[in-house]
This record gives C-alpha cells, sequence and structure tokens, in this order.
C-alpha cells in the first residue's frame, strides 16, 4: 500500500477527502467516508453555531477515525465556530473563502491540522505563506462556489506543479480511480471529491435532488452569479428567473435580491427543484446512481489501482 | 514502443497532433512537428484556396511522414478546399466547427482519414455516425473557438469514456507529457496540441504574440462573444473594447461589429497586440519558453515516460 504526504497529514489510508458542502456533508456522511479509509469533512457553511457542535459530537460517536471540519471564514460566526473546533478537538480543519491569514495560526497552535482552499496560483502561494500544511486546488468544473480566473483543474494543476512545498489536494471534475490518477499524474497528491458524494446514500441532500442530479446529462451546469460570487449550479426555474434578470440588465443589487437568503437550503436539503439553488459540479453529467461512501471509495481504488497497472505499460 | 489506434491510423510514432491553428500552422509548422514523430495539421482556416495548395505542395516536399489539414467547414470556400485536398492527395482531413455528415463520406470515398472536433458527446456521437475515423474532444481549456456547454477536457473525456467506437484524442490544456498521460488515463488514445505549438520556433505567429503568450499569467485568457460564437482568447485593449461593449449592453451585431474582419490576423500573425484578437488556450499561463517542434515532441514524450514509470508504482 503506498503512502505519501497527504495520508500522511491525515492519517488516513487514501488520500480521497470528501469535500465539505453545504446541506450534504453532516455527520453521517463525513463519519461514513473517514470509516471508509478516506477523510470526512462536516460542511460548516451550513450547520451555524450549535449544529456544528451537535455534528462533531455525532462524528466523533461515529468513527474512530480522522475527520475534518470545512469552515468558510467569510461566514459572521467563523471566530464562534472556531471556539467550537478548538474546544471538541477536532484534528483537521478545511478553509475555504476567505483569507487564510486571519485564523491558520490559531488554530495551528492548538495542534489542528489546517487546509485551505484555492482556485489560483496566486492564492495557493497566499495561503502557503499563511501556514497551511497542504492546499486544495479547485478548478473551474467544481460545484458551488469558484474562482473569478475559470482556470480548469488540468490548467490548475499545472500551473501549481512545482511551485508549492507544501501537498496539493486536487478538486474539481474528480469522481472516478481514473481522474484520482490523472491528478495524481499532474502532482497532486490527493484528490477531494465533491458531487458523487453529495448524491451518496449518506448525503443528507433531498432524494428530489439527488435523483436530478444522477439523471442530469452534459450542459446541465453553467457558472452563474459572476457578480455577486460566481457559482456552479444546475440549471432549473430559479436559474432561468436568473437568465430573464440578466437578459434585462439587472445589476448586482437586483441578482442578489432575486437570490435572496436560503435558497441552496430550499434546493438541496427540502428537495424543491423549481426555487432552489441546486450547487453541483460539471462532473454530475457523469454520474448516474446513488451509492453508499463506502462503495465509492472501494470503487474509486480499484479504478486507480488498475489504472495505474495500464500506465505501467505506457512507453514511447 | 507502445502503439494503440491513434498511431496506427495516422501511421505516427507518437499520437501527438499539432492542432491546425489560424496564422500559425502553415507547411514549416506541420512538417517540422510530423518529421519529428507527431501528426502535423494545415491550418485551412487561414489559408484560404490558393495559399492552401501551396503549402500542401510546400509541405509534402518538406517531409515524406504523414501530415493533414484541419478544415473548418464553415468557410464558404469549403468546397473547393475539398478539391484542393483530393487532389493533392492529403491523406488526412481533420474537420471542426460544421456539420461532419456532408464532407466525411465523400473525403473517405478517396481514401482520406476523417477526424473531427467536437466539445461535447452529443456532436461525438453524431460524428460517429457520420463516419468518421476518429475524433476530438476539445475542452473549454481550448485557445480559439470553442463549445458552449463549457464542459472542461477532464469532465467532457469522463462523458465519454466508453460511450464510442472510434477512438478519442484529447485537446484543451495539454501541453506536457504529464497531461498527455493524464488523458490517456482519462481514455483518450492521443492528444491535440495548440498553444504550446503556437509559440513554437516554426509557427508563423509573429514574434511579438509569442513573447506575449509566454510572459502572461494565470487569469490572462478568457471565453467571450458567448453572443456569436464563443473564443477563448488572451485579454488585451481589444478585449478591454469587448468588455465595455458589454458594459454598455451591446447586442449580438454591435458586438459583431466591434470584432470586424481580420482581427485575428492582425494580432496573431501581424503583432498587433493592441487591436489584435490573441486566440490561445488557458494553459498558456504555464508556457514560458519559445521551442522548435522537435524539442516540444522529444520533451512531452521524455516526461510522458518518466510520469507512466511513476504511476506503474501507484497502488493502494
Amino acid at each position: 500500500m503506498m503512502s505519501n504526504r497527504i495520508n500522511q497529514l491525515f492519517g488516513i489510508n487514501y488520500p480521497i477527502i470528501q469535500a465539505g458542502m453545504v446541506w450534504c456533508s453532516g455527520y453521517k456522511l463525513a463519519s461514513a467516508v473517514s470509516n471508509a479509509g478516506g477523510l470526512g469533512l462536516l460542511g460548516a457553511g451550513s450547520l451555524g453555531i450549535d449544529l456544528l457542535r451537535e455534528h462533531i459530537q455525532k462524528c466523533k460517536k461515529a468513527t474512530d477515525k480522522p475527520f475534518g471540519v470545512n469552515l468558510p471564514l467569510l461566514f459572521r460566526g467563523v471566530e464562534e465556530q472556531i471556539n467550537i473546533i478548538i474546544e471538541e478537538k477536532v484534528p483537521i480543519v478545511f478553509s475555504s473563502a476567505g483569507n487564510p491569514a486571519q485564523h491558520t495560526q490559531r488554530l495551528k497552535d492548538h495542534g489542528i491540522t489546517v487546509v485551505h482552499v484555492v482556485s489560483s496560483l496566486k492564492f495557493a502561494l497566499k495561503a502557503q505563506d499563511a501556514g497551511v500544511d497542504a492546499i486544495v486546488a479547485e478548478g473551474f468544473e467544481a460545484g458551488g462556489h469558484n474562482g473569478r480566473e475559470e482556470t480548469t483543474t488540468l490548467c490548475l494543476l499545472e500551473l501549481l506543479r512545482g511551485t508549492l512545498r507544501v501537498p496539493v489536494i486536487a478538486a474539481g471534475g474528480i469522481a472516478t480511480g481514473e481522474a484520482m490518477l490523472a491528478a495524481m499524474t499532474l502532482g497532486a497528491e490527493g484528490v477531494q471529491v465533491g458531487s458523487r458524494f453529495a448524491v451518496s446514500t449518506e448525503s443528507s441532500a433531498h432524494q428530489l435532488f439527488k435523483d436530478y442530479v444522477i439523471n442530469s446529462g452534459e450542459g446541465a451546469t453553467t457558472l452563474t452569479l459572476k457578480e455577486l460570487t460566481p457559482v456552479r449550479l444546475m440549471k432549473n426555474s430559479f436559474y432561468t428567473q436568473l437568465q430573464h434578470a440578466y437578459a434585462e440588465k439587472a445589476d448586482p443589487e437586483q441578482l442578489g435580491a432575486i437570490l435572496g437568503k436560503g435558497r441552496s437550503k430550499k434546493g438541496i436539503l427540502e428537495g424543491d427543484l423549481i426555487e432552489g439553488e441546486l450547487e453541483i459540479g460539471q462532473i454530475a453529467a457523469s454520474l448516474d446512481k446513488i451509492e453508499t461512501s463506502a462503495a465509492i471509495i472501494q470503487d474509486m481504488i480499484h479504478h486507480f489501482n488498475e489504472a495505474a497497472k495500464r500506465a505501467s505499460g505506457f512507453h514511447f
């Protein structure tokens, strides 16, 4: 069994990280992934304060393996969330959407491993300077909030290759063992998988959302709301509303008013496919079934090994 | 030395195809790539009628290896170009930007191998039905004209994997041997490389254009003019003009008027970095030198072999 800096950093068998996703990744999903040998992450972005503590405690009961919390740094309650993470002795934090310089040192002073999610080389270098232990490099194809440069996973990995001291975890478009090997060929030492776990059995997303995702095809997602924060979501009635607003030259304020609050909860957790904001990655087009997290990890590792075996015969 | 359906189809050593690019790929580039063991393509999109015949004849003198023509099917002189290709006995045609059903059979009746460039699974299946021998799957990161679904190379390869009878050549974001191995891990049997050859010694692009590309960094290209035909280009003064037009709610007709005619020639061939349309792929951000085509192919094969050797040690 091979090992690399990502396995060793987290103390896990397989360098497969389940992305911390709003309304999908509570303790059920995170513990299932960690129990299967990957790294499960609680998505603090949709857990607030009290639910975050509850899910951390439930996760600790559900697994004795390492797990972490994904922490969007722009949430106004982030200080309180960090206090909970420290009090509850969560070993790993993946921070995102904000400046890692503010919180990384405090987390590390408490023995917490810190990883930061970026979508550019520029912010990867900043995160490294802030003292993070690894970075997640997330490409244009990733679901949910995304970068402004629109750099794809392939091009982003090429930009990062050989430029960082800390190890890189690839994200965006990765749902198979073959894609995991491709990412590792391009210098990543692990992968973060979102969409495929979003539609797993243990995801807290609504059944209607999961069914909508696995029945979708190419062109079903798009990156929109670039005037606010770019977000990749599935086209639906809500997205059509946005398109009408764009056609009528809506300004960012008007777009923000249409978006309003709570749309991702409505779509992902409550299964409102009409009015909800359905965040998912472009790789959704390739997903066609709902499986357990353990089955996903086993399938990825099996195909990773098979693909590596094939690659060993490649020589010109 | 390994071999696969792409090598065999074209009769070449390495399944590396140099993309047929406007104002870059005349006979000097195409013959240099073919002489180095890849497949060189003349870009008919900027050769018109008389120059196409001249470059085909010069290419035949410059190499005894197979080479081809990239033929955009929407060009009004396409029938005449096809007559020239048949008369001059060009062995391979890569068609793009149009419906392959119209011309594939005629080309094949003359013993010509036909490949069609697509950016979606839907059009890959249509091209296969039209009888093409292989398809090029071109992702969102590719330079020049591009698809509307914005599917990245990684996600597009995942969508195509296992669905086609004909072999797949991956394009978009590929400039290294590592990326070539990544693409082949995802089911491709060859790669088409544009940007790196666009800035090669033998490319007919202007020196100022080449220098601008190799000195650019992340975020330097963008996909724009989606209301006309989506095109990936470098941000420059001309692009700023477009942005102002967008800010002033220009309609497609107005955008077309701003674009006008001959802007890509002005930018790429004549080196007008201000008023020109500078078509190039997102991977330009990773390119930092001008090399001969032979050096590019040798470097890609070397790193492909090294990466495959490393992958053979990957096992969980």
